[in-house]
């Protein structure tokens, strides 16, 4: 029998994309959608039409999942959990602040919100990088007094950075990592996300919060778990995040400077076997390969590499030394953002929750 | 009486932008125009006539000058440089290293070609950075018995690179410079340039060649002219060039680490203090200020602030502290590589020659 | 002694190209402007400041004007206007409703707004055209009893295409106009306008409304003035309106069946020909031509071509004769939808109004 | 056992799509592969990688199928086809008029190619349209004395436009056609195709020979096959071409009078409607619908509905009543060029080319 869960948030774009993540999924089914008052009473379809045009607020490639469509729309702020074994939220950081340890108390919450990110005892995981972070959960619930437990994603631009870091890491030592992202619209929603005027033949030099996000994401992910807490990774980490006039996929050209010395062939190596563990276990939702690298000097490029493994892996190329740090090497990545990077990298997460007896 | 000058490569798109700021010169008007066999013994309004469909091969914002329309085109490599002061050269690298030293011989030569630039006894100059290195051209002469001469300029990549770190060079010392650059599609020309399908929702990660230019050309430019030569500058580059969706402009997210401390306010004051001097000449072409710094976070952005000052400014903002390396801040700039970077500022360059009496 | 002005709406984008038109104007300066509560009390450079990132919204190409930046804002429902000769409004439709008629109980009003664009006694004018209609303001005087006016602009559609069908109209007759537009973003505001992630790779296949304005307007704009009235035209208009990735300028596919034989080369001759008597006015904000013909087939594009004439003139290309209706011809045109299309477009009418005693 | 299959031209754009769309084909089998005396003898993974920069000159979204990459590349002018049942052409128009008859007196031919799309006695077929044409083969064999034969695919831009006109041509006739398109850049091939700083921020109104292809093909298309010899459909088409900021996808903008009365409902109906018994054959290729309608006013999108059933669908939205002729409706349509625009749809064709028993 299959998990029943609930996803909160559910009108909005990254809800959306749970629905999608979630559809036809061997071990989960969404029992339960909730959203704001606005929606609430309505059913999924009606809730997603627009009442003045006609249009349907629907904002995924792929088409929403029939079963879905007649599904009524609960109030996120009252929401019944009674059966349902797992909420996935996908609602912005206000709302999340006071929604989710309402739901903890008595369930299991996956969330793509920044509000628990940074405290002590909520777990900040990455398929394949962290999942040993998941330990944390035990002292959360001893914490906070919580039948449930909430666990949180990173922000969609740290994703391709830590897990292509994560080997380096682990063979090598991070001395000093500096990253310039070129990140796609999605990332930014659709509420009202960027304004097409401003993104048209144009770079958009500033995303308020990201790069403080990310400088402080990285220390937690591939912080050391011991003795029910995290050791945060001590190396540097500078960030500079711009938006460019791409649709889906973060850029980011990196430059990774190491304790030990790490060759280019070091480096390529490490990326290349990184994961094999994970991937073995084969989660409904695992990409084959936790990084691809390129070889072709003009990849990855977003338009041609987001999908690759369905948006769950990351592309690495152009992998080439640098003189300007020690041990250093430079490469780029394209990683999806609203992939492996928002809703289907939180059921990953969940999967590997399941597995390990956590849902 | 003005000067009579050549434009080598008329046809092209740089040779156009050259027309473009010739236009109306108050010291430079233009006697010949010179392209490849295919387009001599035209009219350049024929020349830049598609033969087949009729339409007008013209490339820049500004119509094409009306006295141009009339002259004869003559073949680059027969040149007649008799009444000429002055020679543009905007050709690619192959046909410029065969012809610039043909019209050296007699005539001073401006170059936006990479043949030449960096041959120890050819001066690669920005205005208002390194215009003392002009003092090479008597070098030049004496070593290859010329009586002209061969100046170039950088890459319009090295163009915005050069100019802000200038200022920081100067008064603080520079110790590491890491750039990611956002280039738009004019500087790769159009023949074919960058294909449409290509740029559409996506970003290019390479460029070839881009990012070795870079690196060279500023140790070079921020170079020290003594007793006939240039002793390079004494630091460290590493460059990540990309291409993005935007028509002109180059965007690069800079973080250079000084040798003294230097802190944001006095990168700020450092770069708004720049050039004033070089300004104070008021050239035909130069721009009221070398840099401008913005305050607004979200601001320089290409299609906003590449013409600034018609294109000849820099444009800086999101000056920032860094703690990943000594003495460090990191700002974003933008700077139009079709005006200040290639053309407008050759004949800026040309007008500073002038000045000085090498014309 | 300049006329004083009001320009009311004047934080929002089409409030600000109000501005942009009125800067240095000879007849006419800014002294006072008027926004919504929320701006009320603050200075213009306050009013424009978003507070929390400290982002300038202001989304012209050209820079605020210096001497607005200190202006105060005054509320627009409770404005004052003693010492006003004109007010420019540039609100949405709801609060033009109430707003307009305020204003013109004591002073000529000048709106881009469609409130009151189809009432009977309301001109609805485009400089160049029809401003014979400005007769129509005794009329509406009359009937409403006030002391001032309101004169509308049509759509920003529909101004390309009344000015290359006016030519047409009185030389062959219309019988029946086919039009497909690919609209610019910017017609479409920024609040929130058009989404980033729409745009990008798209084609948006509705404008809610804009067929039917288009439909109507151009037969108001096209009829007679007689015995204190208008006749709208009788010709038959279809309307397809998309949206493209083009920040501005509307290019529109169109077919126009004559009455009367109309040869391609009678069609050019006529859009040659239109509007010498208006030109030769030479209002400040005049183009030089009413509509450009190109030879070029490859012209017009929005990009080269929308701000031909400072954005005040129609670019026309591409006639060529069609078949499937009677006397008909096609071509394709450019009007530039927030210049001529929009602020300039009503400056210029106010200009008129100026010149016939009328302010 | 499958048939074995050629595909010439196979390194460029529209050759590779062929390869794409023959993977994993349940009746044909590429067994041979040719291209330009430049490629041949080359594998066909070599011949498709840059030798200067070591990138791979693949165009798909879909990766290159494995076991194509290892297949020697035979020289187009002297191929051997004994053992080969089927050739698909996807060369320029000037090399095919010299090949495709040279293949054609022992093997069936399947272009897209327009060198003999015009000729009286070869087919232009569209999937579901108009396949019973095929019969013209008998003539055509007989006229040339051939084994084999040709039978071509129309222009891209034709085939929604004739996909959506067959249902209203069959139940209400058609008199007048008037349609704009707005073409994707993947349509113009990469040789150079359009390039990246044309389309930027842009309409390009003109696409040289396309409107006269999409204004004649229509009337053999929808033409009646008798006594072995098409008589053309006699109804009037006109058309304007453009090309838009869209990677994939041509959106066209229709306006379709009838002979007899027709309502947007009898329109809509007759859409539906459509292709139901070549949908039953269940072609291997086949799309499940030969037309899908929207009711969501803001669809069809091409970024959105592109690729429905594999891009093998046409999509239809905005179906409204137009009063400016008889009996006439409007409508938006989207079909995908590269897909059922070109090479899939010519593997359709070639399904049922065997089905038949022609192959």
């Amino acid at each position: 029998m299959k998990k029943r869960v609930a996803v909160v948030g559910a009108t909005g774009i990254a809800g959306q994309q749970f629905l999608v993540a979630l559809q036809n999924h061997p071990w989960f089914e969404v029992a339960l959608i909730a959203a704001s008052q606005r929606s609430a009473g309505k059913s999924y379809a009606e809730a997603i039409r627009d009442p003045k045009t006609g249009a349907r607020r629907w904002w995924c490639q792929e088409e929403p999942p029939q079963q879905t469509l007649t599904l009524p729309v609960h109030e996120a702020s009252t929401l019944n959990l009674d059966g349902i074994d797992l909420v996935f939220t996908a609602v912005e950081s206000g709302p999340a602040r006071d929604l989710e340890p309402l739901y903890a108390k008595t369930t299991p919450v996956v969330s793509t919100a920044s509000a628990y990110r940074y405290e002590a005892d909520i777990p900040l995981l990455i398929p394949g990088v962290n999942l040993d972070h998941i330990q944390l959960i035990d002292t959360q619930k001893r914490n906070r007094d919580w039948q449930g437990y909430i666990v949180t994603q990173p922000n969609c631009t740290t994703i391709g950075l830590a897990i292509t870091l994560k080997p380096l890491f682990d063979q090598f030592g991070l001395q000093k990592v500096i990253m310039t992202s070129m990140q796609g619209l999605s990332g930014a929603g659709r509420s009202p996300g960027v304004i097409g005027m401003d993104t048209i033949d144009n770079v958009i030099p500033f995303i308020p919060g990201e790069e403080e996000k990310v400088e402080k994401e990285n220390h937690k992910i591939l912080g050391t778990f011991d003795s029910g807490a995290i050791t945060p990774a001590d190396f540097l980490v500078s960030a500079a995040c711009t938006r460019v006039p791409v649709l889906e996929g973060h850029t980011e050209a990196m430059l990774a400077s190491m304790q030990q010395p790490c060759s280019v062939d070091d480096a390529r190596a490490a990326m290349i076997g990184f994961g094999k563990e994970f991937i073995g276990m084969e989660l409904p939702s695992s990409p084959q390969h936790m990084i691809i690298v390129h070889d072709d000097p003009f990849r990855p490029q977003p338009r041609l590499d987001r999908d690759a493994e369905d948006g769950m892996t990351t592309s690495v190329g152009r992998l080439r030394p640098d003189r300007t740090l020690d041990n250093a090497v430079k490469y780029v990545l394209v990683s999806h953002n609203t992939k492996m990077g928002a809703a289907k990298g939180a059921v990953l997460t969940a999967e590997y929750l399941h597995q390990q007896g956590y849902v």
